[in-house]
């Protein structure tokens, strides 16, 4: 195969955790830290495959849960997987289908091989087992696939957390297993990435990582919804569902690679706009004679075309013009968050960058009570 | 003022009443026959202005009831207009929001002074009058503005309907004069064009259209339902409310110089794609593995970018990005129709060209119940 998967850290600043690595894949490389936008249905919601390119985008998200249920495994192959199916020849991650079978899926029974669900969609019955999502990852064809975890309720007590976590290592040795003993379908590379679990007990999110680190996978990514602290290794550190700006500032600073989430695409929307001095709500009365851009400077289609009393009135006439528009522009709001952050670690400036972006960012916020 | 507007027949056809034309208007030229893509609330829905324009939109229509209502005469006013609030520098049409409040709005009383209505947004009370409309248009700054004319019911008796259109020249006339005494707000040119009513009886629209054409406004429309034929005169013609494609072209065989519909755009919204074959109905399973373009040769983004079965997905799971691309294709499809008519009748060829539009349009229709 022409590529193969390697990840690189490039600068690791002094002060922080924060740093820059490089990933490569089979369809391109990635400069870390990175924000993926969320196409769970093979399409980054109300904006085009060109569109999601110009903003910045290095790499997408597909949701493996959607796409095994529609339009399925067989019709993926058919069409030689995602990158040619959604017309995106870039990197593509999907995750494993574990988060959604537990957050939107009916009925489902958790034994030892995998997960019993009911789809959200018509009720019928189906199974996931580590080798199942392995299986569908592959008809994907996505660059990183993500091992099958299972993702308990918060809050859930520690007994339960315990016993979670070490199925779901057993369920990523059973990926790892099947991911080597299988040839992928398109001729590219697949590199399968560990999820680490643990709720809010810190010594179980230890455990769980730990235990993970020892089947040394090519990455690592953070599951549930707690923040643990990612441990001192060289492979990718991905923080998932992690996508306000001040969390995933945050984040970076303790040393997180990677992040997805669909903040920018469902609040835009909503008519929630983000700005480096704060987030903004365009339906708000104040926006109805404000003929400037979303924001000042912004290099977006959105900004360079629109003004922000035409954008609200298009939120009022819930027309979906506005609805791209919001999005577009918080994808590249999120973009350039990401590249001042990999300029500011690469000139050994992280800390006092981070501390300048708080203090823009939450002067609005203060001020005027927008959300 | 820089323009001035006007239009000439460049080629009429020996065997039909179709025709080429030129309209000049102030936001540039527009070669007829015409369609005008409907931009109800400012946007033309799904698509942003450089995509309609790329599509090869020459005008676009705005409806003076919705953009009256929402955001009003005095924002549009502060905005500089319609071409500057939509960020549109091309020519628009505005109507004159006669057929909303008789479609749309609730509670709506007839004068002979104008017409009470209320908003179907909140319910608030107002007032059309032939003036208050024009000077409605003169603040959204179209190009070509529209009379006010009574829309009346469809079926109506023929007493009212004859009641109805003696209204509405009286209504005309009052609009002409309101025009013509009062000055453009941006310092481009807007001109007036009458609308023709009469309903399905012969003898009131020949009335309507000789009182009107009396007036020697410089465009007519016709408006209601049914398609009259137009009188033999050199003013622009337009048929108000017509899109499917045979409709279209069985009007331009009769001499009509231009078009509006929303059909294009909401039939996108729901799956519907016009071909040279006939449409297509993309929620059809039998497009679930059609791996070709929406229509083959279609130099639109859609067909040079996104696959059928793509998109049959994307409508599958009610994603908007399907929305758009159907819609943009639709807009395509039928400017590429009105380019193929324009060339026809320059070349003396349209009634061949008509034998020949129909035979590949209908062959689909027969054979393949999709719509």
């Amino acid at each position: 195969m022409a590529h193969s998967f390697s990840f690189e850290v490039l600068s690791q600043d002094r002060e922080t955790r924060a740093r820059c690595g490089k990933l490569v894949t089979a369809h391109g490389e990635i400069l870390t830290p990175v924000f993926m936008p969320v196409g769970t249905q093979g399409t980054v919601k109300t904006l085009s495959q060109d569109e999601i390119r110009a903003v910045g985008s290095q790499i997408i998200l597909g949701n493996t849960y959607h796409l095994y249920l529609r339009p399925g495994e067989e019709l993926m192959q058919r069409a030689g997987g995602l990158h040619k199916f959604a017309h995106w020849p870039w990197p593509i991650l999907t995750d494993s289908g574990g988060y959604q079978v537990f957050s939107l899926a009916a009925l489902r029974k958790i034994h030892e091989n995998g997960v019993r669900f009911q789809s959200h969609i018509d009720g019928s019955t189906h199974e996931f087992t580590p080798e199942s999502v392995v299986r569908t990852q592959l008809a994907l064809g996505s660059d990183i696939m993500m091992v099958l975890d299972e993702c308990p309720p918060y809050p859930a007590e520690y007994g339960y957390v315990k016993k979670s976590l070490m199925l779901t290592t057993r369920w990523a040795e059973r990926c790892l297993h099947a991911w080597k003993n299988t040839e992928p379908l398109y001729g590219h590379e697949q590199t399968l990435f560990a999820i680490t679990q643990g709720g809010i007990y810190e010594d179980l999110r230890r455990q769980s990582t730990e235990e993970l680190l020892a089947l040394d996978f090519p990455g690592y990514a953070v599951g549930g919804l707690a923040v643990g602290e990612p441990k001192a290794s060289m492979a990718e550190r991905y923080l998932m569902g992690v996508g306000k700006p001040e969390d995933i500032v945050n984040a970076v600073n303790l040393g997180v690679d990677m992040f997805d989430c669909v903040i920018p695409t469902r609040s835009g929307r909503r008519g929630q706009v983000f700005t480096a001095r704060g987030p903004l709500n365009l339906n708000n009365a104040r926006f109805k004679d404000d003929f400037s851009p979303l924001e000042e400077g912004c290099d977006c289609y959105a900004c360079q075309t629109y003004t922000r009393a035409y954008l609200r009135h298009l939120f009022q006439a819930q027309e979906i013009l506005a609805m791209r528009m919001a999005s577009l522009h918080n994808l590249r709001y999120n973009h350039r968050l990401l590249q001042a952050m990999r300029d500011a670690i690469t000139a050994g400036e992280f800390a006092s960058w981070q501390k300048k972006f708080e203090s823009d960012y939450f002067i609005q916020s203060k001020n005027d009570n927008t959300l």
